[in-house]
């Protein structure tokens, strides 16, 4: 059987799930999840609909066939299938707990990353990462007055070259240009070392222990030109004391960043992320 | 508007939740929220449909509206209106933590209890629970040889006499008789002092310390026959250290017991568990 | 055997374990539980050590026999005997969550609060609080210009008048004026309804809302003039989603609220807490 | 300067705090950090004491230094430097997430393992330790009627070849017999997949599945012959639901086993463990 998900941003309104589950149903569907969420406040419906079907019909049919549902209530959606393998671009700077986590899950299976290459400001991690058998590529940033954007634009050309469907930047350390977030609008996810809103910009681990925090937290959230203001696709949270000092908070940290970046991949790539208003629907 | 509450159980098989959709529409309801489940393993389908409607059907015409469906899919099939404020006893022994968040929750709103009697063997908490209005029963266990039978027979005599819908264990201290625990079955949600299966019996605290663990835990179940067997409904957390003698993992266990039990009846009160096969579905 | 607590802040240097260790048994103490803490970007030295002695000896005693020590190592410090009842004044607004658990802990035993008085600008919670046989001041804010700074004086007038050795904001909702603040210093513990630094000031379960966080805290901290940047005593936090909208946040929020205070409290109480550069060191 | 720590056991009795702390600052040390621990059940005393010195005094001369106070309390005692590399050997079966971080760990300096060898029963992983530069040894369990007994017996001498001070179970899926468990008795550390004691033995998500539990654990502990009941170090659950079969829950539990496993390792490097009475005493 294959497997497709379709996700539903609409107003809210009546008979929208009794809709779309006759719609599935007379296009030879059966729903296997189906998951919906209304914001009353503002009054917005979503749902996330996973079903199976023989495949006679193709992702581009159920496009087209679902057009006159989507006309009534208004809705944006996406239909995807699943398994999704995403052709994916890993950023990252000097520290390499994040991503030598995404390369192991991607090689022993738990994401199906589709891995292109691994681009980096810094040449520390190639030996990792073509011990994985995975491209690396080095771009450092120049000693000109326009070093700076000259990487980045060299980097968004790399980028594009590959044809991918996914960035992660998994602590790559150099801020990104707005024109960069931008293009990459809801296809860039980004680890931040903090639970945001708190402890936004640099350093946050020195933040956290200069205000005596007790939790500390990471944020996987999708890049916007808005630095670490972005969507939030995941947190979680570590207990802490006096007794941690910044080096210890950072190692502490790692291990968080670790599993919150991967979930937050994860949940993207099962088509479980929906962004509205600058918050995520995650569904479960 | 009013609200609706209907849970199913069926095997599974396609077209289902089109169908439910469906009938909820066509009956002049408009679904607020919905969520599924299917366990794959035993190929079993469950479902809870929240709906709202203009109260002009009542739920004896729903009851009846829904056979058909019920009838086609094999359902077993409850359903509820919401708020529900279920007539509710609650039985305890010495220690009061639950039952004074209990009374708390009740008289400041977070759970809707219709507290009809707290039920003792012993007369420590009457002043508490006088103080918030409710009648204080003690029942306690005589001398006799048939002491602690005659004790069950005049609590479950009190019990029936109030025409409960629920009867909350918060931390009562002796066993329940098989015929009892038969009696109220599905209504009747016990506090145990660890994370089940770990500590089944007497003395959780006691046999976590022997263990060295590092976390206890709390668990809150249907009463079963089958002692601390029963399906669970909510379980949390909280680490411990060597530091914590069985004196302080009591201390600390409260905290969990309260919030553990007060999820469980809220899940409860709410429509949201499922029991099936000695496991809950609870929908979020 | 009586227990005294010996709390040191002072310049690392080495040597101050073993005077301290030396000096204690040298006055007939037995070290029962001891933990230190170096902060060495600060180069400073911090230690809480708990001993017993047969009582022939008092507090006066060895405040004066500690002089020499102190003097040697530049040490601030503190003697006190546990258990310790502090008098105790809560200071509550509307909502009850707090204030019920803070006296059901005092009632049944969990924290040894000798509770003088609850002063609320309101008047909801004065049955809760006779029930429990305490003393209820309800000192509202009249209509005047000088309203506020009225019911301030005379909110301050009456703690004065209590002769108290801790005040607890209890969700106490007026923001005390600096003057108020500065006068309870260290004496007076406040929890604010969020993972601080984020969300500070007014409705910050709105805000987390509206920031879309997956996770929500509460924080219990010192009061101090300048609003919820007091040191942070004790945090924790709870896990949310998108459907959680700010009425669900707020009930959620309740049990993190209840149990970080009362954590917070019993800290303190046990002279476990030493603050120094708006930070605390917690010994466990 | 160099480091050293000291860990103690012995009958609790008053004084020996203070005798301690005397005799590191006599021979020449400075405490930095020290705690203790009192069973009070069992009238037993533990400590930990880290302390620096200039180096001019070696490991042995405090170890015959230390014999007159050792002999006065009946301490059982061990004295050893900071940073510890021990030479590790790591045994691994199929799934490879508890290896691979080790192995990056161990590479991006997080744990200061000396990894001399992998060991497995399988092939799977020859790659990816290879890749980063380590040793991989395969012991195949083969056919005969001691195939079992000869593989321990392999995998036992080339353990003792190597001059280990510790072997760690990333998820070695063949159990030890007894004579094996012996002789690396508190210098062998496992990771079993279940919040011990519960789900003791085989397929504990099948099991957890199976009872309805809402969390899941992992716990890393000393090998002993008794198989999962040795002395726990360190435990973690996350929260489950209906939702996640036992394909989900063996995902989920991955990130556990992998952290879990990571901080007991780093306790044990840091010399932070005491074990007594089949619990362990885990210095902060």
């Amino acid at each position: 059987m294959n497997t497709t998900v379709l996700l539903i941003s609409c107003p809210d309104t009546s008979g929208i799930v009794a809709d779309v589950a006759g719609w599935v149903s007379m296009n030879g569907g059966n729903i296997v999840h189906a998951e919906q969420h209304t914001d009353h406040h503002n009054q917005m419906f979503f749902q996330r609909v996973e079903f199976t079907h023989d495949g006679s019909r193709d992702l581009q049919f159920f496009k087209t066939a679902f057009g006159p549902i989507a006309a009534k209530f208004g809705m944006t959606f996406t239909l995807n299938e699943l398994p999704w393998r995403p052709r994916t671009g890993i950023m990252v700077s000097k520290t390499v707990h994040c991503l030598s986590d995404l390369l192991t899950r991607s090689r022993y299976g738990d994401l199906g990353l589709d891995i292109q290459a691994v681009v980096s400001n810094h040449n520390d991690s190639r030996q990792l990462v073509e011990a994985f058998g995975y491209r690396y590529e080095h771009i450092a940033v120049g000693d000109g007055t326009n070093a700076r954007a000259e990487q980045e634009k060299n980097v968004a050309d790399l980028l594009d070259s590959l044809n991918l469907d996914l960035v992660i930047l998994a602590r790559y350390m150099l801020v990104l240009p707005p024109w960069f977030a931008d293009k990459w609008y809801g296809r860039m996810i980004n680890i931040h070392h903090s639970f945001l809103p708190a402890f936004i910009g640099a350093n946050p681990y020195r933040q956290a222990h200069d205000r005596g925090v007790k939790i500390i937290g990471a944020t996987a959230h999708y890049v916007t030109s808005d630095l670490d203001e972005g969507p939030i696709i995941e947190q979680d949270v570590a207990r802490v004391s006096h007794r941690d000092d910044v080096a210890e908070l950072t190692r502490r940290g790692r291990d968080l960043e670790t599993v919150v970046l991967a979930r937050a991949v994860r949940a993207h790539v099962e088509h479980r992320v929906l962004v509205w208003n600058n918050r995520t629907v995650v569904f479960g």
